[in-house]
């Protein structure tokens, strides 16, 4: 038990005796399971005294905050079926799965989605068997968990999860169950925040329960050991209305949760129903609750003479050694039967019909939500025609466009036609990476205070529905719970700093992986889809700390079932991309896109056939014949990005001039994964196909927006990988003019020029004195932008077509 | 200004009238120069009116944050000269450099460290163009930057960096400004919490500075959008005591801040006072302040009819088009001419003395502190000899040890011999990590509440060294403020959760790339030692979620001028490489090793002459001559890691055992840079030393640890590349056994195998069987691991050495 004395509250006792029996029976029922999956293989229902050959060799489970976590998990059914309430449940302490399997199964969700884990002994048996066991299912809400939408596997993201959950879903609370331990991390600390976000009247309501069990693995958690005063002062100032909830002995711990939650629900409502009423969205203090409850609660109090109810030896397994230590287990035999599953239990294994009766029916049940399977939910978007916000072109390298902007204003309809379930996403940043049309249908989200001067181009609204805040952590995990919940929604942010969301990323592509090849009962849900933008290139001015295009390498160590990459050269295939990423099912689309004025290349009829065959050969600017013959080019020139491209044609048109021999054939690529083999990733060309395109022999210099090495891991195995010599990015950076940092790079179009020089055998003397000239070009274009800080202007005639 | 009211307080008046000018004017000569170095390329005391051609080409800076900068860091050194204190400043709000870079120049340090920044004109106006300006420097607090410790490239970091600074450093005052954008993000917002590490007799002290001007680059900041009640509770609960100075009228609030300070800085010695003559260590509520100014204070109150002092619209440059724009260009020389240049600096340009005499002198100013060039402060550790705490090795695969046990033991007294200058850090994970022998010198750092039951194997102490909390990123962060403060660390955690700071990596990566190559007055500092332990092959129990080996990926793609990998295969490897990394300066050295039992395979004089080689053959699990002749091997079995080394042992025993006429050569790689062209990284092996390791074209069956495609990533240059067939870890987990696992990801003893039958020619119909066999064994083991959820003990005969 916990040290904190039991506070004294004023509290009303709403549960009736029956009610209360009831509820702590039911509670047992969830304990003695949350136990059965941590240590047992045979003899599920104790039908005999506890043999070693009952118990699984390897224990692995989470003991510690389990019965909290049933505990928090079967009160909320109550006011379920008390309010008729849609509820889901988001276990931020991952590792307690056992604590929310149990009433899971309990309330039979799990034995309709496995039928083979039936309400009996058998499945009972086998519902232990399997947790935490090779071949079965995970120690964390993992996907295969019904009404999970949050893994925990990763601690720090159920808040934000919850926050996402819930927006433009009226009549949804999502209850976060925060643990102390993850309370600690960052992502946790921020979403806190999350409540100045929420309007309640088209936004439903998050109930975050800061379960203070007091440890973490081996240490007390810092929220558990500091005064009361210093806790309820942080809360408040998160902007919360803090309940506590604190004790051990359960009988008073029921009637004290079944009140409070009671409270919470009702102020929930009141705040909803105000709201709705009056039409006027104004930040309320959202109710929390704060449960202190013992580690371990229920189990052993001590082993070995160590404390472990209320202490962190209750973390995992309390005794690790049953097989082999007999008195251990007939500890564990006592404590399993202190539960009582006799009296819960009919002798078939089923939980008994007053029991039974406890739980909420169909799909008011947490485990059965469809809220929870957002993918049942969720409705295609209303599309416009993207062609519709193309830009002209009258030739390539005519005119300069922000890439960005016609996304933006393709976004705004997207915006327009799906006010109910889209929402864009972004650090601050939505008007910097020049989609700020938006604006123009739907304002950014805020619930703070508003000032005189926000009428002056601030761009917010209660019912904003552009979310910023200055936490890529919040902003991926809301964008997250949104679609696992069933909508659609685009994230943008900077390329640099989305290595801050590398780790979230991990997670979720993992969860879409499995989701994908393993759980058949999830429906599919859209595509995460995240724009970099402010990319390496035009970082030139912010220096090195912002210059890094890193996260597509991340990116690459995931799935290829879940994960795609998208380069666009332009505005026409950026937004070609976009809308075929907005269609999407299932992904992590990352598109590459800068914001800043780029050179044009493709009428948006060839943008779409280029971007749907995601790589390709550009006739227009190249002197080959173009792949009708593969072996006829000299050499390759390969672009990958838009800054990549234009650089990479800049050398091309620069060889054209100067070596109007030399066979150049121009290699456009939007689609990374085009790279890499067809075995290895869906969108891989086949082996016959990238030889056509980049020969077997001839020298390919590939100019890539990222890291050069990117570009090696995909392509090693093709048969020409060793003429393949790319360019990118290599940490060399610093204040610069963007020509400048594109020449310390060796991604410019003078060192691509010596480049091929160096690379296409038997060029002659005027090819050494070209690569001369390009040397003093690089000389003069340094000096130039060192003297007046800025590139010169024209640098090279744009030739195409050829 | 800000729209908040200027709030009452009850302040006495502490600075006289010609305190109050003076003080005033100084901040007046720092906002002069921070316009100066956003607009200005010549005419620096504005001699004539401005022309066009006076301004920078292209405009960058921060103007918003700069003149609150500059101010909180003018009313320090009235302090620092009150009391002879030792402080540094971390700024925040990096991009705010023209706000600190002013009074940097202003001290003189700016023009000791570069002389051709001088203090006069000729230096002002060099000082005003280099700013942000290609060749130049940075609008963050680069390394560049004298006194600086923290860049602020990116948001979050400060206040960890801070409290790390100040850590075993007592006579230390860190201030520390948090800007209200970073205070959004989620390493900032957990950061708070610090204090409950901070030990005031032992340590120094943070005194933090929430700059709340109120907007980021185009929004609202939440903090400045809740109530004074909520924001005062929030600060309250974070454990500080809060104190405001809010207003905009310059005379009184430098009277304010004066007094504030004042109250502050007794505040912090009074606590250390107490705390140290008692020798009794608690958790003092230390002061914080909350400076509410006006974003751009001081600058144009309004541009074409648009508010932008005290709103976002002075984030940036707050006019643009100053050289085309006539009016602008007015309002610029206007605004310039506001601070009164003349009054300021004589007619050379150099601040009047009664000024200068405002400024700290010598190591005082904090631009000058030794504690911002942590490297003149710092000493090597003593450290005991590793070769003490080896594990005997009677032969190669006899004996299990849990790796990092060792380790631990080397590391307790490294801290028992080092108890002023290192310090371990861990998210809660040192004892599950198995290095727990520390606690035996030093616990846990604990400043939180205790219990009676935190006697019973808790490990916390207010003296502790050990550093424990929740939060990769605050650990992170303290760790870096520690290294860059001249001290010695070491941090170990979950290998895939590292990708929680890859982004703090890049950053810290990115710095040190600069001083050690660009910032030659920078002395160096101690390496950033990360150890990955809990790798991905022994998280077959925890699934999925748990498995990551990309942390490495990451690394990789920054500058090889300061990454080291290693991955030592056994015990005395890694304390051979602990060793070494503990000496040395300026990298980040990533070591991967587990925690749990291995294989012993090198006496400690072996594991030394091999990780000092750091890749090389293991002849006593080779049965091909060697090396001494580069063709003699059939196949080259190569190991990285401690895991997918002993599968690729267990393999070539099976080898030997079941195709005796086999060759086979056995590489092991510690050092995984070992791998790139000596071109590439100071670590790589020339062509020739590396063809003679894996011959030029014999089949190479590399087994790593880590993504495979990282191991073609690095070697894709060498010349039997194409023969190099590398396993890895491909995301194919779940809940496994340690060999199942293995076996999903093909890194298995049984699948390599397969690997060499499959590509070593000419292995005749024995092999075919072995291979048959090899596939049983695959399908036995995971049966087996089904039905019993652990592996068969004994799976293959250890033959070495042959």
């Amino acid at each position: 038990m916990v040290s904190a004395p039991d506070r004294p509250m004023e509290t009303s006792n709403p549960l009736s005796e029956d009610e209360l029996r009831k509820i702590d029976a039911y509670w047992r029922a969830c304990n003695y399971l949350a136990v059965g999956m941590i240590y047992l293989r045979e003899n599920p229902l104790l039908k005999e005294s506890l043999k070693p050959s009952d118990v699984k060799h390897r224990l692995l489970g989470h003991w510690g905050s389990s019965p909290g976590l049933s505990f928090i998990y079967i009160h909320l059914n109550r006011l379920i079926k008390k309010y008729d309430l849609d509820m889901i449940y988001l276990a931020g302490p991952g590792h307690g799965a056992p604590g929310v399997l149990g009433p899971v199964y309990l309330e039979g969700t799990y034995s309709e989605i496995y039928p083979n884990i039936s309400e009996d002994a058998e499945g009972m048996q086998k519902f232990f068997k399997q947790f935490s066991f090779p071949g079965g299912i995970g120690s964390h809400c993992t996907p295969e968990t019904p009404g999970s939408i949050h893994e925990g596997g990763e601690l720090g993201y159920s808040l934000s999860h919850a926050y996402g959950s819930v927006f433009d879903n009226p009549g949804l609370i999502s209850v976060c169950v925060v643990g102390d331990g993850e309370a600690e991390t960052g992502a946790l600390a921020t979403a806190w925040h999350s409540n100045k976000f929420l309007n309640p009247i088209r936004d439903g309501a998050v109930l975050p329960v800061l379960h203070l069990n007091g440890y973490k693995i081996a240490n007390p958690t810092i929220l558990s050991r500091i005064s009361h005063e210093e806790l309820e002062a942080l809360f408040k100032g998160y902007g919360y209305k803090p309940y506590f909830v604190e004790g051990c002995d359960p009988a008073l711990m029921h009637q004290k949760m079944a009140d409070i939650l009671e409270t919470a629900i009702s102020e929930i409502k009141a705040i909803q129903a105000e709201a709705r009423s009056t039409g006027i969205a104004k930040r309320p203090l959202w109710p929390m609750i704060v449960l202190r409850s013992p580690k371990g609660w229920t189990g052993p109090t001590e082993v070995n003479g160590h404390k472990v109810e209320g202490f962190w030896r209750s973390h995992q397994v309390p005794m690790a050694d049953v097989t082999t230590n007999p008195t251990h287990l007939k500890l564990l035999e006592d404590w399993m039967r202190s539960y009582k599953p006799e009296e819960l239990f009919d002798a078939n294994g089923r939980l008994i019909p007053e029991l039974k009766d406890l739980a909420p029916k169909g799909t008011k049940r947490m485990s059965a939500s469809p809220h929870a399977n957002g993918g049942v939910l969720r409705k295609d978007l209303r599309l416009s025609d993207f062609r519709d916000y193309g830009v002209p072109v009258e030739y390539p390298g005519k005119s300069e466009v922000e890439n960005t902007n016609p996304l933006g204003k393709f976004l705004r309809d997207v915006m327009r036609n799906n006010l109910q379930n889209f929402r864009v996403f972004g650090p601050d940043e939505t008007a910097s990476n020049r989609l700020n049309a938006i604006y123009e249908v739907s304002k950014k989200t805020w619930m703070g205070d508003f000032l005189p001067e926000d009428l002056d181009g601030s761009e917010l609204a209660t019912d904003g529905r552009v979310m910023e805040i200055l936490s890529e952590h919040t902003l991926e995990g809301w964008l997250e719970g949104y679609l696992l919940t069933g909508r659609h929604g685009f994230f943008h942010t900077y390329e640099a700093f989305a290595h801050v969301i590398d780790s979230m990323f991990n997670q979720h592509a993992k969860w879409l992986d499995i989701c994908r090849n393993e759980v058949s009962w999830r429906s599919p849900i859209s595509s995460l889809n995240i724009l970099l933008s402010s990319t390496v290139w035009r970082q030139d001015h912010n220096g090195f700390s912002h210059q890094d295009p890193g996260f597509l390498d991340v990116v690459t160590n995931k799935s290829a079932s879940v994960t795609r990459i998208y380069l666009p050269p332009d505005a026409n295939c950026l937004l070609s991309v976009a809308d075929h990423c907005l269609k999407s099912t299932n992904y992590i689309n990352v598109i590459v896109a800068d914001k800043q004025k780029h050179l044009q290349f493709l009428t948006m009829d060839e943008a779409i056939k280029h971007c749907t065959k995601g790589i390709g050969i550009w006739e227009w600017a190249s002197s080959d014949d173009c792949g009708k013959d593969p072996d006829i080019p000299d050499v390759i020139m390969a672009g990958c990005g838009d800054v990549a491209t234009m650089e990479s044609l800049a050398a091309t048109a620069i060889l054209r001039e100067e070596i109007p021999d030399l066979k150049v054939r121009f290699v456009n690529v939007v689609d990374l994964f085009k790279l890499q083999p067809d075995t290895e990733h869906p969108h891989g060309l086949s082996d016959r196909d990238f030889d056509s395109l980049f020969t077997t022999d001839k020298p390919i210099i590939f100019n890539f927006h990222g890291y050069p090495w990117l570009i090696h891991k995909l392509a090693y195995r093709r048969k020409n990988h060793a003429n393949m010599h790319v360019r990118g990015y290599k940490e060399k950076g610093n204040i610069n003019t963007p020509l400048e940092l594109a020449i310390n790079n060796q991604v410019d179009r003078f060192n691509l020029v010596i480049d091929v020089i160096d690379r296409v055998p038997k060029l002659g003397s005027a090819a050494a004195y070209v690569r001369e000239r390009m040397k003093n070009a690089i000389i003069e274009n340094v000096n130039y932008a060192h003297e007046h800080g800025i590139d010169k202007d024209e640098i090279v005639d744009w030739k195409w077509p050829f």
